[in-house]
């Protein structure tokens, strides 16, 4: 196992309204405690259902989270808060720390609309502090994690890598993203950070620039698999795909893999196998990049082409076609004379439901067939099961599950949502039962 | 001015198979010099024109480029890796540095396709081991600062104030943003860490959150105004925003401004104007926010709805129409007996012009006419300035621009842009001449 010696979040990860509104609780001596739920409003029209992410990343925020001397002499010269007393910034942010319990839905767990991701039950001013921070870490991780799973079932088995670093917004979101990729479901990723950060496996082969440095295909080929052997990966589309395939199958050189990366994945791919298993290399794999995404990669599984693998960049990296979800975070109750009671919001088209609430998932053979979102503290639906669960009690995490053991889990329960939300395009809605009056 | 306190990234932040070439490199004794360029193949459909940025992340990259003692024991444990010699780990990657030359285009520089924004000449191995987060670092921030510029284009002189950390892809991605979108002519962040780390001023106003903790809006603004008096900002739309603005009027309150995040914002920007108006409130001035982008920012200004201001969230954090560019690092040129020559690639659809590059701007009037891409040593056009400029000699980097100058540039070279390739839709592509052969 890696250690988690993974860089923590400034605690001016925050936009500059919730300090405000943390001094302003400070002096109107707002200490009561309230709920907040992290949830999505609505899924994005490619996307059947959600993949949680991010809970790991989110917890390690809450856990470390305090105000250095260097952050506090910062505040103090911002114009906005310079009307609050010098003890909110020397005691009360000097002393600040999350006290507050989380419960939370299992990362790798499928996820809709309006079911809260995480519920914050803590001091006003701390569950308010949070809110940025929680929403950027698990959104992103859950969009990535959601594209990803598309991915994964498109290639039906198939090996799929996450070569989507360079693409990604920033090399620390594309670390966040090798992350979710492989929680839910890819095999490998490209990034080393990630490999080293979380133990993901890493895969790599070679850039066009190597054949190009050596200025010819079999030099290139060949210190390759002198500096590799049987690992070696050659990459076919510098010059001609077929002539190199043909220059390889005529060389004696044995390699692992090769990469296409351009033109017409489909008829190259057919071309190349053809010509390696006519020269004794029908051990040496095919594998697929450029602009790939589960509509291109489920269209080349039904093609029947002879691609082996794929490596998938910015479709998962960025969730391209959805990069941002409806994430929201909202105060769900408030502290009134000693007891949390439901707060209520009515916006325009923006509902929000009250209460602390609870997100069960119905079982029927093994196949889930709906979620009901009601009340904490109402009766359950008969059979069904919690899917919040307490992951944080007065600022303290409970537990660490290995990413191995998320990945097993989102694998288990995506295969438990019927086949047509799980379909690609037309999918059905999954029905989300909401018990709760407003 | 803040500090530069910016966590460094990791010398791991690279795909696999730079290593694997950078050990392939080392194993064949390939230690000549070559040239990358970092471009972007093609302009998103609704940009005309990007916003060049991210260049002091990448120039602090590279200048703190090391592997740390725990990073190689981490890549002796890669698979891939496993053939290499020992001294590749512990003499060749431990004194790894880059001590390549860097040519790029300043900050807030308006580009276009196929225009290097930067051009590495440095040993092989060290100019390829980078390219993965050369591109990312770069492309991210001139992703946000060219749709940013668009915003700010949009808005015709009112404040633009982004808003996006939430949805930005982690909190990092969310201060990279804030960085490029202020850089691009935003007025303000949100984000406090970006505010500290880079002077940008903060704005902020308050949540709904706010009016739901106090439970009426009468008690939650006037706790508000007790707190931060004059500075005050108050949230409109909790439950009936022209309610509460007829609350505000009779209540003797005087907020700085009010915002409005939901509804029919001109129409009821109107009402609010008119209320404010009419109990000497002329002073209140209205901000907009709630899932804006640059064409509702026009849409909105064109109307004359008396709106001062607009808060930008997703569309600049994530550049939600165009999340990728399609940026590229490519090998140019490659040192042979001793010279650099050009660097030839010939996949189906792929172009790359070889040979080491300079971009020159032809103005006439005052107005950027058109670009022209030539080889570095060629005649340059009459009259034409040089975009490339050294920005780095051997590792060591050569100036640090502070990033209100960088701002003030970009405001000065959008406006040299021809009006019509600056219009938000239907844009004229901008010419760029391209005098390279093949």
């Amino acid at each position: 196992m890696p250690g988690h010696s993974e860089p923590m979040l400034s605690a001016l990860s925050t936009d500059l309204y919730e300090l405000t509104m943390v001094g302003g609780y400070y002096v109107a001596g707002l200490s009561g405690h309230a709920t907040f739920d992290l949830f999505v409003r609505q899924l994005p029209a490619t996307r059947n259902y959600l993949v949680a992410a991010g809970l790991e990343q989110a917890l390690d925020f809450l856990e470390s989270l305090r105000f250095t001397a260097e952050e506090i002499a910062f505040l103090r010269t911002v114009p906005a808060l310079a009307r609050l007393p010098s003890a909110f910034f020397d005691e009360y942010l000097a002393d600040f720390r999350f006290t507050g319990d989380v419960s939370a839905i299992d990362e790798g767990t499928p996820v809709f609309a309006q079911e809260p991701l995480m519920r914050v039950t803590a001091p006003l001013a701390e569950a308010q502090l949070v809110e940025t921070a929680l929403i950027a870490e698990v959104m992103f991780p859950t969009a990535v994690a959601s594209r990803a799973s598309r991915v994964v079932q498109a290639a039906g088995g198939r090996g799929v890598m996450e070569f989507g670093a360079r693409r990604a917004h920033g090399i620390d979101a594309g670390i966040r993203a090798a992350r979710a990729a492989y929680l839910a479901g890819f095999d490998s990723s490209s990034l080393v950070e990630a490999g080293r950060r979380f133990g993901i496996p890493l895969s790599g082969t070679m850039a066009h620039s190597w054949v190009m440095a050596f200025g010819d295909e079999p030099s290139a080929f060949r210190a390759y698999a002198e500096a590799f052997g049987e690992r070696a990966v050659f990459i076919l589309d510098t010059y001609d795909a077929l002539a190199a395939a043909r220059m390889i199958a005529a060389s004696g050189l044995t390699p692992k893999a090769v990469r296409l990366d351009s033109g017409d994945l489909v008829a190259t791919s057919r071309e190349v196998r053809r010509i390696f298993d006519d020269h004794g290399l029908g051990d040496t794999s095919i594998v697929a990049s450029g602009d790939l995404d589960e509509l291109r990669i489920a269209e080349i599984v039904a093609s029947g082409a002879p691609i082996d693998g794929f490596g998938v960049g910015t479709a998962v990296s960025t969730s391209s076609d959805a990069p941002a979800l409806s994430g929201v975070y909202k105060l769900a109750e408030m502290e009134r004379n000693g007891r949390l009671v439901p707060a209520i919001k009515t916006s325009p088209g923006k509902r929000t439901y009250p209460g602390s609430k609870q997100v069960w998932r119905v079982l029927s053979d093994g196949v889930a067939v709906e979620d009901v979102l009601a009340l904490s503290d109402a009766v359950p639906p008969p059979g069904a099961e919690p899917l919040l669960k307490e992951v944080m009690k007065k600022g303290v995490r409970l537990s660490r599950p290995p990413l191995t053991e998320i990945r097993e889990r989102c694998r288990r329960q995506v295969a438990q949502l019927p086949d047509d939300v799980r379909r690609l395009i037309d999918g059905r809605n999954y029905p989300v039962r909401i018990r709760i009056g407003s």
